[in-house]
């Protein structure tokens, strides 16, 4: 009789991880793939390559909540002593197993024969589930004791573990789900160009009737919000998660770029394919990530021309024609240069649309009149300009990210104002 | 009489660490801190939001090792229990101190009165030692029981954790390691251009008899080479890690681009400044890469003039001057196509030096002749233009930022050898 989970512990293993050389990404892989089974981690523990710690971890965690992941130490060598600590805990012998060492071997062939001292990689506890790697040498491992509880074994390197994960342990661990249990169901706004606080205020009270959860997740470039109901089925949450977000839209209106997870450069991207528009940059303080960013998905020829990064005033004359007078008379961070730089660029590119940003990134630069953080942006959509200045808070960096988002963003509410 | 410390634990606590919402960086940050010391971490244990789970925790790690760092749990809401739990497991009463609250209220007095429940900030375990948070209003404590062992208590925000271990917890903690621990002394030499295979072939067993550890950490861009030696006192190794450093250059070569943590965009942007050069680049499928790395220092306007982003093969014809003869002939990745885009980018701009880059990013768009990957690079410096064919394995990503790399690598090795 196999018992019901409604709870686990993670056990990470390898010094890496303990002096910090590596983060571990995998426990929250783990934890973040488990969440929708309603199987919720109530402990992590990261020990040393050292059986003695092993053992004990695995041990407690069994007996605190009995089921547990570990990740690492499943590889060829001597510093890897997951199996045998894992093996002691249970009271069990290692076997050997042809189908994995064939396996094993078969991913040898094509680099030569395998060395006979990776025989061990083929040992597992005795009765353990194996579960394939298509990544890697060393495969996932399920291994049960009615008294003592579940130990599911993975490897270390956080890509194998991603795909052991969604292959295979996810299906696993679901059979063991009770069908009772709450499971979260989720939903998340992108926003960006209005602060946190005011996102919090416009939204006040409007969704108390939903019982949901409503985190607001600040980010450098904008605000995420997450809504999340927790149910034991998707139907007795759907309607209300569909209400809260069109709640949300009426409420923020043109400040939610997304429903999902895409970055506003694709949602821009998208924007500009359906009306098949293209678009070219003029970037000063931001120097190319905006290109950047609009070009990370594959197909962004459809859209994208290319660009002007105008760092040096000369560049700003002579790639974009902005008139010397301007910038004498107005300097390089204004309304009249960063005009003139998206006029320039729709000029030299033929596209009909353009992002110009003109700022302060500092930590050097900055006067009284305009402060680091200063930023003109420009777009230029069908032969009309449009342009904003922008104060964004924050280090060089942050300075530059902010520009970036807020040069995509201007084009984003450009286009549907436009009721292209 | 305070017991001498050669290893400690972590305990992090929050419900967000353990869902996988958030990485557990305080961790790292603080095992990294305390290298230096000779102080192990030998575990982390990560709890949620919970007094049983925290007190449990905590003496356990007490019971093995004596000492334990925590984070998280000390803000003002009614989640934030660490104090609590940590004064249970001591068995000391909370207590309320008034230097506590004075910093409290005075951090307050910017944004109008401290609310009275805060107060529960101002109490700490007995005994405690203080040490003032500058970045936040909990600030870190320590509390030794002579037979339990020692506890330090660190907020959770990681701008925080960062601040309180550098400013205050390291020399905290110094006092305490026994001046016998053999503490790890670091070198690190920075690579790109050569496999880690490459290099580990060719260093081979040179650095045996110098005793280091030597650890070869490939990243998607290059391999670092990390030379570590443990030793009482720096001067154990100075000279052996001084060697090492000296025979690695002289089997490296040009291939090591720095010592020490600088990107290689600085590096380069030092050898323009040096020489009194700017440079302007040419990209195409790397759209802006090589324009913000080199624009992420403040000052890069002295070497940066600007550059031309020429997606879009009009983009070439236009903002380079590239010949539609040469496109149409050897196509947009090409020798002829990479070098005419270096000397447009020099003749528009002036600037002695140019990085030009045209690539097949993927995961469309590729030949039998020209797969995915393929990237031409050139540079031009002085009038004259030196071209490289590349082939960069990986995802779109991948491959935009090795042939970021690799252009402004070929700049680098361009300006040594013109021996400028």
């Amino acid at each position: 009789m196999k018992r019901e989970l409604t709870a686990i512990e993670i056990v990470t293993i390898g010094e890496e991880l303990l002096s910090g050389a590596t983060l571990d990404s995998n426990a929250a892989t783990i934890a973040q793939a488990l969440e929708p089974l309603g199987l919720r981690v109530v402990r992590r523990t990261t020990v040393g390559d050292e059986a003695g710690g092993i053992a004990d971890a695995v041990a407690s965690a069994l007996a605190r909540t009995g089921a547990v992941i570990t990740t690492g130490g499943l590889g060829p060598t001597d510093d890897d002593i997951t199996k045998a600590a894992v093996a002691g805990v249970l009271g069990r012998p290692l076997e050997f197993r042809e189908e994995v060492w064939a396996r094993l071997k078969e991913r040898w062939a094509r680099r030569g024969r395998i060395p006979e001292t990776n025989r061990r990689q083929a040992e597992v506890p005795a009765g353990a589930e194996v579960f394939p790697n298509p990544r890697g040498t060393a495969p996932g491992l399920a291994v049960e004791d009615e008294r003592l509880g579940l130990c599911v074994l993975l490897p270390g390197p956080p890509a194998e573990v991603e795909s052991l994960v969604q292959d295979a342990i996810v299906a696993f661990l679901a059979q063991r789900v009770s069908g009772d249990v709450k499971r979260p169901y989720r939903c998340q706004l992108r926003t960006t160009g209005v602060a946190e606080s005011a996102i919090a205020e416009r939204v006040g009270g409007r969704l108390d009737d939903l019982l949901l959860d409503v985190a607001y997740l600040p980010e450098v470039d904008g605000v995420d919000i997450r809504l999340t109901g927790w149910a034991r089925d998707e139907v007795e949450v759907t309607e209300r998660l569909h209400e809260a977000v069109r709640r949300l839209r009426e409420t923020l209106g043109l400040h939610i770029y997304t429903e999902g997870p895409a970055d506003l450069a694709q949602v821009v991207g998208d924007l500009l394919r359906q009306r098949g528009l293209t678009v070219t940059v003029a970037e000063s303080c931001t120097a190319g990530l905006i290109a950047r960013r609009l070009t990370e998905f594959a197909g962004s020829s459809d859209y994208f021309w290319g660009g002007m990064i105008v760092y040096d005033d000369r560049a700003k004359v002579e790639l974009l024609g902005v008139a010397e007078e301007t910038l004498r008379r107005y300097g390089a961070v204004s309304e009249e240069t960063a005009r003139e730089m998206a006029e320039g660029a729709c000029r030299r590119s033929g596209s009909a649309a353009a992002i110009a940003v003109s700022g302060i990134a500092g930590p050097a630069g900055g006067t009284e009149e305009k402060p680091v953080g200063t930023v003109w942006l420009a777009v230029r959509l069908n032969d009309e300009t449009v342009a904003k200045r922008r104060y964004y808070p924050g280090t060089r960096d942050m300075v530059r990210a902010r520009a970036a988002q807020g040069g995509l963003d201007l084009l984003r509410r450009t286009l549907l104002q436009a009721g292209l």
